[in-house]
């Protein structure tokens, strides 16, 4: 699956939701930075701040996109982008591995 | 809490015990490892392979290592040695964010 090399890693974890939403801050070179995270089973919203690139690297879940009627459903991997500024809500069956990107569009 | 800089993190995550305990490797460029995870509230045993210095990052936890009666209590921060090949069991009340090195004695 890969790793990021060069790179630095705070220590600590940002926890959300009791736990059952957790990651990692990876900083790279260029200043830019990712989460590596891990999402329990359950129900979910989160805001943006920045435009988002959501790779999910394994696990099940269904997204709800702002301004979305339909729910897209990932299996395995998959990714897809949430606008700044927005709130999307996530239903998560099974344990998900992720990566998010912070990207300043 | 300070961080880890030009070390390279390994994308996937490792996950246990239906992902109340999750983990990322990072490699530091003596070749050398560390793992930083988390441990949500239950009761759980782990084995080791090599010997390992287990540093409790924030968490409300109890430890039982191996030869010993007492229960060893960490509130907060904390940290204590595993010799390599054997088990040893943790009692975690709080989410716990933990920070693992791998020793080669």
């Amino acid at each position: 699956m890969g790793q990021f090399d060069n790179v630095t890693v705070l220590r600590e974890a940002n926890v959300y939701f009791d736990g059952k939403v957790t990651s990692r801050v990876v900083v790279f070179g260029d200043g830019t930075r990712k989460t590596l995270g891990i999402m329990l089973p359950g129900e979910y919203e989160f805001g943006t701040d920045t435009k988002e690139l959501m790779e999910i690297q394994s696990g099940v879940l269904e997204v709800l996109l702002p301004g979305e009627s339909e729910w897209l459903a990932i299996s395995g991997k998959g990714e897809f982008i949430v606008p700044a500024n927005v709130k999307f809500k996530l239903k998560v069956t099974t344990v998900t591995d992720y990566c998010c990107s912070y990207l300043s569009e």
